[in-house]
């Protein structure tokens, strides 16, 4: 992936060894030629079929924590707290404004259109008649129906691609696909990565192969920087695409902060800040040149603060497009 | 819980200070109330209302693993891989076997009775028909019916309750209140420990407040060894308990010698030893003057290890009741 420039010169050298050496020691993807299809079929369909009314808008929505494998035969691993909330939620709202959204997602975290069923929908939600058919509790019945609907919606329509991840190297290797198969796309391909990345990793050849032995005493452990993907993203891999990335941190002291220094360093188009306390109720939405506190409609009990969020980054997309009028 | 002894003298002298340290720094458990109520009521039932058949039999099987957070408002941890597989299949076989099960499990991984069906069972499973009623897909409908028949006989009877944690703090509270109520239940009760327990963790008190920052540089971690209470288990919270813990290794070479180790050390019953690859297939039940090896019916395709396994199990804490020749 590193042929078109000279990795060994100029002031990225160091990213670029990091970016190289991350890849070539992490393990295999399992189904990357499956995957590889899904995704160039996804996009093809999405880029060329439209006729004139031009390509679809694509977006990435990554979703979910990666974990990072401690054991090569991994039972011990590091993960980042996500719920995938903020990915599954957005996703709808993406589908519902025409996006075609590949969904890159944390395996067993929240999904899109399930967001209001309990966690064990299946012998929570349906009960059995008296001639043991399968039948929805009348209390479930309404949520049932629209995440069946609009789940159905979707993928009849051909706009949901999802593809699950586990560890930080699944997640990467699957994001550097995506990126190079949209680059076609250009600008009206977005990328709305959600996901909560791991920032420090073990480098696998240096991982136990077997599991860590609990010996008398305490445990030390050496964990290395996962290289910056958003750089790579950005400059190499889809130049052209609309790249929002987020922040989220506990002390809402220095918050705005580094949501403006990742805006910066990594050239990102937007940064959404958020603070783990609130985040369900307000974003800010950072760019260049301004901030914009987004809130949740507390007028209406159901009112997710993705709906205006993504009509926000909508717009914003909608003129980045006309601005570097072309699509490719 | 440590007041029916002296915690400054004797051999335990460091085990009990390391556990009441380990507890005095846990955070508080959110619901402790409620769960104690629901444990009570599960436990009163079946020790006291079965009349002249004796008390029923009360298994608590642990399933899944435990997180170790690594900061106090979580946003990263370390967590251990359980799909809580073994304990969701084991608890579906204690049901069968006459058990009440306590299955403290880890929230969002595998349920009973829902083993067989997809991981978004509820968006795979169903349709809406034309009338735009809900049905469960043709393909699916054997397996939902099962589950939902199943799990609503099991819990109409009152044979599960389900307790669910995320951390070891968690974990190990919950333990010592089931362990603590099962007292008097005496050998009539088991515990059968599939969780995947976390060895290592970050004392609370020690713990970063804020969101740990990545700086330029690798990140050092040293976590403390999670005191052993296997054999607080044993001696003091629940001593007539009929006890079964596991060994999971990678390493089929250190299997066995380690799951002989377990046995004395913590005076287990029974130590089930598993390696991580042919867990589903065979384990070996080691006490302490026996080895057996338990295979999965490979005539069968939908059989389980579990099926012969809890089976034998069952027979063996038979034979320990008449041994012990009382419930108290």
């Amino acid at each position: 992936m590193m042929d078109s420039r000279d990795g060994l010169q100029g002031p990225h050298r160091t990213l670029d060894t990091d970016i190289e050496s991350f890849f070539n020691s992490a393990p295999p993807l399992k189904d990357s030629l499956d995957i590889g299809r899904k995704l160039k079929e996804f996009i093809d369909r999405h880029s060329f079929s439209s006729g004139n009314k031009g390509p679809s808008r694509i977006v990435c929505v990554s979703s979910g924590g990666t974990t990072v494998p401690l054991e090569q035969r991994c039972v011990r691993y590091i993960d980042n707290f996500s719920s995938g909330h903020r990915g599954a939620a957005s996703t709808e709202y993406f589908v519902k404004a025409g996006y075609a959204v590949v969904f890159l997602h944390r395996r067993g975290t929240c999904q899109p259109y399930c967001r209001s069923l309990p966690e064990n929908s299946l012998l929570e939600c349906f009960e059995l008649t008296e001639e043991s058919s399968v039948q929805v509790r009348q209390s479930h019945s309404e949520a049932v129906k629209r995440a069946i609907r609009h789940h159905h919606t979707a993928t009849e329509k051909g706009l949901l691609l999802k593809l699950p991840f586990t560890s930080i190297f699944e997640y990467l290797q699957i994001l550097r696909m995506v990126a190079i198969s949209v680059k076609n796309v250009g600008s009206y391909c977005m990328f709305y990565l959600a996901a909560a990345v791991s920032d420090f990793y073990v480098p696998w050849e240096s991982m136990a192969e077997h599991k860590i032995q609990s010996a008398s005493g305490p445990l030390d452990m050496r964990l290395a920087q996962v290289p910056k993907m958003l750089s790579v993203l950005r400059k190499e891999w889809a130049p052209m695409a609309y790249c929002i990335s987020f922040k989220l941190e506990t002390d809402p002291k220095i918050l705005l902060e580094k949501a403006d220094m990742a805006l910066r360093k990594y050239k990102m188009h937007v940064v959404i800040a958020n603070e783990l306390l609130t985040r369900k109720e307000e974003v800010v939405v950072v760019t260049s040149n301004e901030r914009i506190t987004v809130h949740r409609d507390s007028n209406e009990a159901d009112a997710d603060v993705e709906s205006p969020l993504i009509k926000l980054l909508v717009e914003k997309h909608s003129a980045y497009i006309k601005e570097t009028g072309t699509s490719n």
